[in-house]
């Protein structure tokens, strides 16, 4: 049995473990040290271990990865369980395999732990009893201070800097592209694996961009980073992948309609006092139901001369429509829409697939939805497409059209599985297929993800 | 001059035209009498007036029509005008023309003038001194008693019956397929023209289906009735045929963005009931801030879990997506997506025309907003289209997306033109184009296109 036991004062270790991490970061031949490693690399008492025969387990995929390498809590526990036969990792693990059994070793660290993916994330990580062994939730200086629950506690919010991430295993990026840029390098020289939410890596060609119903074996090729694709992607991805497995995708018109939460807590927050605002008059009058409330707006059914003020979005959200998501490019796409095209791509492993999208924000609180038409090389019938889309995972059919059953922001918002429905013979299209799939994008598309992709390590 | 002068009793005049109404119906070959028969037909004192050369003008398009013959506002004035040489009709009319001369010929009668397009409808008339002789204000057994404004008066509303239409020159009907059907054959046989915003006879062969801007020379064809085309259809092809005039269309993806007032006075109320309860908790509640509160909702981005009150549409619309406007078809698409397709070929005469369009229900008082994306026979560039687009009657481009300049609904509404941008080249067809349009459905979509139709006659 290759296991080793080495006594090191802590500074050595740490500085040993660093130069191996940076070794297979310059080398790109060969693949970075998979988390479990990280994790075997932690203290049990006064010993650490290097457990070979698991780091070479979990090069084969993570999927023989002994239980006891994860999760044993003592130096004694561990020893008897390296002896045991192989066990599946708890990503995959089997009924037999108790939670008490799993919980409590991994350390993680939350960027943006305050905000609406951070919280989210923090909920799903206790719903799915992810092994926490320590959590450190961080925020921006406006933050700290301040504390988050977890499992019956509260934790104090730190402020982010390049200390944050010491005896990390695994950190969660959920605080926009700029301080993934800055931080997820400093988290991954710290040794552990960040699993980002931004846009700033995905399309990296060295970072997988995983949603594990997808495309769980590139969580493999990991160098330290891991990327979460873009939500509306994801939501989409979820009903089209299924069907391209099959019936191979060529080209896809896809419309979004975009909850504000997609914007963070402040999205939520500018619809809210805006729509309050409509129905009370903004709190600067001294008059209620001015010309901006809805009953004056119902009367007329013209909406609010006096336009609400705006501080996220570049105009009013209540009441209206944006069709701008992200930043416009030269081609007059948006980021957002190409990230469609592009990270559709890259998961589904189909450079050549077209996809034109169309995304814009709408005055609803969670939850994103997609309209789609999508040709495919094979012909197909609906009901093939729906035996298909009601076995896929994390999707579930709703097409009942005549008893009015489709998916809706208020029924899917809360839920892990996005729901797909409206499924019909594309009238445009040869061997075209159109469907309406809607998602909450706090948790399939953005924390649900990242937690089944730490999962997947 | 082929100007009759014919004294009857006036019951053996109606009894007359109402035959000639008949024969002309049910003779396919012949054209119907137009608008301007009808009203030559009306009393001038005790004289009435069938003024051939009017009639035979009228023919050739309703372009070289006499002024005078339209508008005349006494016998004697009327003589004088008879033997001047033609002007083009008021629907044309230059700057000469004036209001004044124009005034007061049309008998009038608008059924649903209560409703919400009813209303907007009114609204047109007066403000685009459409010349009303007479108006009938006529609505349901329920709105009968109640009074509509126009023109600084207050005019009762009829109840709707069988003789609701004697001596009038127009019908506008704006109250549902099942009115339009009952009641607008009752409107032809009383010799008036009936103007038709419902989708009872849209499809009909010899029933044209008009936008003034892309075909007013289908009205020449009518035989009593002419349609008002789909309010969503309308808004898309208001940008889309001056497209397709030079580039020519074959195919369309469409995704409707729709507001509730295109389910008249009553959608608008259920948002705004389902939005107040929102905020201030449903009425049978004793508190406010329950969980139905967007503050609530802000709090934990997820959407109340009693769901407010429906009545108009099957699921709460405040801060939810309904993917289904009017009833299901066996084919999976709604009968409004269909439309999308059936009007569009109808009305830029291009019969292989594909759309594939999903319609979708959103939270928004006013105006619907089209994400299209569109193939053209012949190659076009962006620059081409906003050239075209920007000369395009009827239409605005609003296309600066670097300024955050784009068509939404709360800048649409209550404007006339629709409103297009986001014009790009569209990543996934060849020789195609995406863009988004948005325009006032109450007025574009229905009443001012209502009004432009009459004023063609």
């Amino acid at each position: 049995m290759d296991v080793l036991h080495l006594r090191r004062d802590q500074k050595d270790w740490r500085a040993q473990t660093r130069v191996i991490a940076l070794k297979n970061r310059l080398n790109s031949g060969e693949r970075r040290l998979p988390a479990c490693r990280s994790r075997q690399l932690a203290e049990t008492g006064n010993w650490r271990r290097i457990e070979l025969r698991a780091q070479k387990c979990c090069r084969q995929g993570c999927r023989q990865l002994q239980a006891g390498s994860l999760c044993s809590p003592s130096h004694d526990a561990l020893r008897g369980v390296l002896s045991s036969p192989c066990r599946p990792c708890f990503a995959q693990r089997g009924p037999k395999v108790t939670i008490d059994m799993l919980m409590g070793n991994y350390h993680i660290a939350v960027v943006g732990a305050t905000g609406a993916a951070g919280t989210e994330l923090l909920r799903v990580l206790e719903r799915r009893n992810f092994p926490v062994a320590s959590l450190r939730a961080i925020g921006s200086a406006r933050s700290a201070g301040k504390s988050v629950p977890f499992r019956g506690e509260s934790v104090p919010v730190e402020k982010l800097d390049d200390r944050c991430f010491d005896k990390t295993d695994i950190a969660f990026f959920s605080a926009g592209g700029d301080v993934s840029r800055n931080y997820v390098p400093i988290a991954c020289q710290s040794d552990a694996i960040a699993i980002d939410k931004s846009s700033a890596f995905r399309m990296e060609p060295h970072v997988p961009l995983v949603i594990p119903e997808i495309n769980a074996d590139d969580v493999r090729r990991h160098r330290g980073i891991i990327a979460n694709p873009n939500c509306t992607t994801t939501v989409m991805l979820m009903a089209l992948y299924p069907l391209h497995r099959i019936f191979h995708v060529r080209r896809v018109f896809a419309a979004s309609y975009q909850a504000v939460s997609g914007s963070g807590t402040r999205g939520v927050e500018e619809l809210t006092r805006q729509t309050r605002d409509a129905v009370h008059g903004p709190k600067s009058r001294t008059k209620p139901g001015s010309s901006t409330s809805p009953e004056a707006t119902a009367d007329k059914t013209i909406p609010a001369s006096v336009p609400p003020k705006t501080r996220i979005y570049p105009h009013p959200i209540a009441f209206n429509l944006l069709p701008h998501i992200d930043s416009f490019l030269d081609s007059g796409y948006t980021k957002e829409e190409v990230k469609m095209q592009d990270e559709a791509r890259k998961i589904m492993h189909s450079p050549a697939l077209r996809v034109s999208a169309t995304c814009v924000r709408v005055p609803i609180y969670r939850a994103h939805s997609v309209a789609v038409s999508a040709e495919f090389q094979r012909p197909l019938s609906v009901e093939q497409a729906r035996e298909i889309l009601s076995k896929a995972p994390g999707l579930e059919l709703i097409d009942e059209p005549h008893s009015n059953r489709y998916p809706m922001p208020l029924t899917v918002a809360g839920k892990d599985n996005c729901q797909v429905g409206r499924v019909r013979l594309d009238c445009a299209f040869e061997n075209g297929l159109s469907f309406w799939v809607s998602g909450d994008q706090l948790l399939k598309g953005a924390a649900l993800n990242a937690v089944q992709i730490a999962e997947l390590l």
